[in-house]
């Protein structure tokens, strides 16, 4: 195990950390709030550290393997989450440290659940910390760092497959570092257009940037009490059509930007566009009687059926309180999440259509034993390691939903709550059903349920594997 | 398409139907209940179809492939429950045919969800049949024709291979006929021996029969409005005994019979113990307040991990009124089902270890990508093609939960009701929670929602594929 490399990665991570905390840093001052010694305070902590732990360990051979790899990773993400629960601990916006980091970890795997009932009476940095938190979990962090280090050979992949959404991760060109930058202006100039035109609207400056950078990590920490709801239909309008365009496969627009249409337009896109408009449709003319007219109805139920896919989490109404039948489509489309290779969380599309093929395979091979079929998406077979490892995701994915379930259980809460609360967590999403609901909080949970919940949290945006090889013990053989 | 030979085992089939009305009959005669005619009639009808269909469609070849197999299960299963439901309706007892369908395929697959508010007033002849169904489904119908059918070659494995629950079947000696043989006389004998156990309490001839057929089929039709609930605890340990014991893999008894101690243990078995005795002490711990003793909390504990697990579906209390612990470990349990080559439905142990192994592999592939690692169950390798098919029963399994729970919502009734009677039915246990709990009943949904769960015991009693396979276009193509 080359331990060098994974401390000094960890001290690159927490250096870009600190300097990530400028953010809240200017909003402080801006506004003038005291949070701006904590926040400066926390940021030379972690640049400090950062500096020292990546020069104490540079590593003597650049040579990585998977493990490294996937531990780097899950490290990483929980080293993440701690440090950036410190400001909301020590400026005493979340007292406890387990709630700070329920809502850090809820931040940077842009998750959106939120143990705050009152966002309002909060410092304006500590909200811009927040969302900022979804911006730099959206992106990837890792991934970003890798564009900096200097690892050559194919090594960092490891790492972008460790951490990318999705069953396989594409190079949109020969060199990571180019990839990386490509898909991180695509980001930043989304990040930024949906700003522009929320400010355009009657959203303040500060309110535009917390919400347009929650949108583009697919989050959904709001800084209004009832989220999205307050404002106007353009407001809500703008912010769907993001949390749709924040689904999409990244290579898509680089493909759509290049012109290649065709191949833009995979399968999974297709399908994701499909089952949306599919959800709407029956939540539309399900809820239809419960709003004052149709377009009113048509735009809260695109706005519920894109806040779940994208995983954002946002929210416009209580959809907790909707007839059966849209609940059920609400808990479905939690399960499921959009497509890989965006900054979206839950089980991915792409997973889903290898699963259908599966069965599809599995039913023909049933009635003609002898053939051999295989696995093809979008005109390309999928390698048997990929399905396999698909297969071994739903495994896993079930297995933790259930367990989840079960050990919420214990708070006596009813199994809605527990259920839900288990799905939106593992898939990244944000609110529940019931005690969970869009209007309520996870403030209702016990410590240990917390810590199960960030557990979810975590293994969900990681999809699943680098937190299960922490728990592994051949990951820790020599 | 061999027609002919499908044509020739669904008459056989409905023949011996008719034969097994003997036991309504018999019970009419005895009781002098008017509904002695109808079974005769129903009972004539079907030996006469059945003759006349088996000498028309006598076949030509023996020939048969996997694809004559399926159908000829799936369409089997499907006859035999209309069948079964017509003296229901003839005889007045159920006049809705969906409801008396609905009964019957409760009754044939095992499940014992039933529709029926009151079956106290029921004429005793109706009972005697509704048990008998579960005898019937439970021994596998079609193997147990097979055993007569002078089918030469191996051909009838593909039909054992649709009909048996489990992920693999074995042959107890080289001659099917005599495996079949072999395992009937166990099926047998340990139902005599209930029925004799049980008759030596407090329940009388007619209450033994039909709990020791409704026992061994793990099937869960009462003769009492409280199910099991009002007889001595004597009575109730002697059920919750063999409701264990049918959840074994009756391949197991008979090596045990041959003094094969080790092999008859395997890691199936001691799994389903292991599940079985912690899910009995948390629900115990869990419900102990409830009860004026710990004996009383224990027997009810048991009986409940014990009916839940082995599918059957009996109660001698209302756990639906449960904490919430202890409600999620029924859930959970309901999931999950016994071993394989038992009468009981459900996923099934073995496809659970089967499952877990692929998790371990994979996380043993993902460190050391290059290593082969091969899934072994009780030193044995699994083959490929097994590992690949539990892989997609899950991935069925969970699409057909996922679609039943979304269209039983219609009707309107809570998440908890429709997700527990979509688990119920699918998994063939009996009672669910809420709405379906063990001192409610199915009524309450509409008939759509009844066709759909109709759907789920068929599919969860065949084991998926067969059903799925009739909804598949290649199984049509020439």
């Amino acid at each position: 195990m080359n331990y060098r490399m994974v401390g000094y990665v960890l001290g690159m991570l927490l250096m870009f950390e600190g300097i990530f905390m400028a953010a809240p840093i200017l909003t402080a001052a801006i506004y003038g709030e005291s949070e701006l010694s904590v926040f400066i305070g926390v940021a030379l902590f972690c640049i400090g550290i950062g500096i020292l732990t990546s020069k104490l360990c540079r590593p003597k051979t650049k040579t990585m393997f998977a493990r490294e790899g996937y531990l780097i990773v899950a490290f990483s993400w929980i080293l993440l989450s701690i440090c950036g629960a410190l400001p909301f601990v020590i400026s005493g916006a979340i007292p406890s440290f387990i709630d700070a980091l329920f809502e850090s970890v809820s931040g940077f795997t842009t998750t959106g659940a939120t143990i705050l009932g009152d966002v309002e009476s909060l410092p304006k940095s500590i909200l811009m910390w927040r969302s900022f938190t979804h911006w730099f979990g959206g992106m990837g962090v890792l991934v970003f760092i890798m564009a900096f280090i200097p690892l050559s050979g194919g090594q960092n992949m490891y790492i972008m497959k460790a951490e990318s959404p999705g069953p396989s991760v594409g190079k949109l060109v020969p060199r990571i570092k180019t990839t990386a930058l490509i898909l991180y202006s695509m980001y930043l100039a989304l990040t930024v257009l949906e700003f522009i035109l929320l400010a355009a609207g009657d959203m303040n400056i500060f309110e535009a940037i917390n919400t347009a950078v929650a949108t583009a990590g697919t989050g959904g920490f709001g800084v209004k009490n009832n989220s999205i709801g307050g404002f106007s239909s353009y407001t809500q309008i703008v912010v769907t059509v993001f949390m749709f365009l924040f689904s999409v496969n990244f290579t898509s627009f680089y493909l759509l930007l290049r012109g290649k249409f065709k191949e833009a337009l995979n399968s999974e896109i297709k399908v994701f566009f499909g089952l949306s408009i599919l959800a709407s449709v029956i939540i539309f003319l399900n809820t239809r009687s419960l709003y004052s007219g149709n377009a009113e109805a048509l735009k809260h139920s695109v706005f519920t059926v894109g806040t779940i896919m994208s995983t954002t989490g946002f929210s416009t109404v209580d959809f907790n309180a909707w007839p059966e039948v849209s609940r059920s489509v609400i808990l479905l489309l939690m399960l499921i999440g959009a497509c890989a290779g965006s900054t979206c969380g839950g089980f991915k599309i792409s997973r889903i259509i290898i699963l259908f093929q599966s069965m599809i395979k599995e039913l023909q091979i049933l009635i003609h034993p002898r053939q051999v079929k295989k696995i093809k998406v979008d005109g390309r077979q999928v390698e048997h390691e990929i399905v396999r490892s698909v297969h071994v995701f739903l495994i896993c994915y079930v297995l933790i939903l259930i367990i989840s379930t079960f050990l919420l259980s214990f708070d006596g809460h009813d199994l809605i709550t527990n259920f839900t609360a288990a799905s939106t967590t593992l898939n990244n999403v944000g609110p529940g059903l019931e005690m969970v609901g869009p209007i309520s909080n996870f403030s209702v949970f016990s410590t240990s349920s917390k810590i199960v919940l960030i557990f979810d949290m975590l293994v969900g945006r990681l999809e699943i594997f680098p937190i299960l090889l922490l728990f592994t013990p051949s990951t820790w053989k020599k």
